[in-house]
């Protein structure tokens, strides 16, 4: 529908001008945008006008470009994520309040692990998720209890691509991911040392829908070599009410 | 760009699409979204198919459509919502154990209440607002706070507007509602019975940055008839902490 000439839509210019937007990069100009998203400078100023017209964009006084508050509504309204972070916040809070380091909950999004909430204590310890943040499956502890728990295909898909270590002690060889992905299947946990940062300990358990089904990873990180057993207590409990909570409001 | 023959943009269309979902409507069929964006049937199929493509959009086991985890990710990872709603957070999280009823963030979006964040007591009252959800300015004691410190134009346009009552008890009489903002830029509080529930008592106080500048309103949503005094104390030490943090890490 109303391609480019080079066969791309319009749909697909836009999220390519959306995806220039991100943690570190909240502000940009029209000339930044365009040679971010590898598009002709008319073309830019054209897109960005009609972003900024619809409210999905914003100017500042600066004429400054940034992500439209209309754009956060209209993806929130209606969103899966809301509506599961919602159910699983007051839980996370408990757990946060008990065992004082960051709590976070993750879903799978284009074969990657996508933290959709994350909640922080002021003195807790190294952490480089962040919310709306990536890392890969097999990496971070809410990546693989996803992993272990996703759909068959998923799974082959990422263990026979490529396995980026993210840190020193990333697990990166398949045949060895696959007995960590067994044993979580058998253990409910994993309980995952050094695999996203050298100075952390990642622990996650499935968070699962009515059916049974893994929707979701809640998971903490504690500093390295702190004891793990009361984190797992915690995040398991959670976990349960939150499935609880999923299934009385429906799915 | 790449107008469709009623001169609409596609960008236009695309937000009608997505304007189509919301909290009580998180899955439609194809029909349903052309139906209700008031698009033909073969446009609708077109671009429901570019927006899945694209992942804004996503279908279910039953072909039904739903909003994507990507637009939720593209809209989240570079907004200013997420980045005010997570400086806030932990100083919401104090006030609402401390007071135990609902506690909610809004900014000025398009001339209405926009709610940024709301953390939920689960045996607090009625309170009707939502993430992502909004009131008219003048209802809501967040609304009030906003448009006291707004804009003088944002005031102007909204006092010589159409002033809706939301419940029997919201001030719509200009003259009055213009006494009731001069207040509050006087007491830099506002406590509001009855202006959007007749069994709630809204209170609400201004959210600054570090030049000054009102930026959002923090507000507890309290039984009718339950003294105030305590919530006020605890938003206005929540809302100073929110300053300084937003201070601390740049605007």
């Amino acid at each position: 529908m109303a391609n480019s000439p080079t066969g791309e839509t319009v749909t697909e210019r836009i999220v390519r001008v959306l995806e220039t937007f991100g943690t570190d990069r909240t502000v940009q100009t029209t000339a930044e945008i365009g040679r971010r998203a590898g598009l002709p400078s008319s073309t830019a100023h054209r897109m960005v006008a009609d972003l900024v017209e619809c409210g999905l964009l914003e100017r500042d006084e600066e004429q400054r470009v940034r992500l439209g508050m209309r754009l956060w509504e209209l993806a929130l309204r209606g969103s899966r994520a809301l509506r599961l972070r919602q159910a699983a916040l007051p839980f996370m809070e408990r757990v946060q309040a008990r065992i004082g380091e960051h709590t976070q909950l993750a879903v799978v999004e284009n074969d990657e692990t996508l933290f959709i909430e994350r909640l922080s204590h002021p003195h807790a310890g190294a952490n480089i998720t962040r919310i709306a943040g990536r890392l890969p499956l097999h990496a971070s502890s809410s990546g693989l209890v996803l992993l272990a728990h996703g759909p068959e295909e998923l799974r082959e898909r990422v263990l026979t691509g490529p396995l980026e270590a993210v840190s020193r002690e990333t697990v990166t060889d398949p045949a060895r991911l696959r007995r960590v992905l067994a044993d979580i299947r058998r253990d409910g946990v994993v309980v995952a040392p050094g695999s996203v940062e050298t100075v952390s300990t990642g622990v996650a358990v499935p968070v699962r829908e009515e059916r049974g089904r893994v929707i979701a990873a809640l998971s903490a990180v504690l500093p390295r070599g702190a004891p793990t057993r009361h984190a797992v207590a915690e995040l398991r409990a959670a976990a349960s009410a939150i499935s609880a909570a999923i299934g009385a409001h429906g799915p």
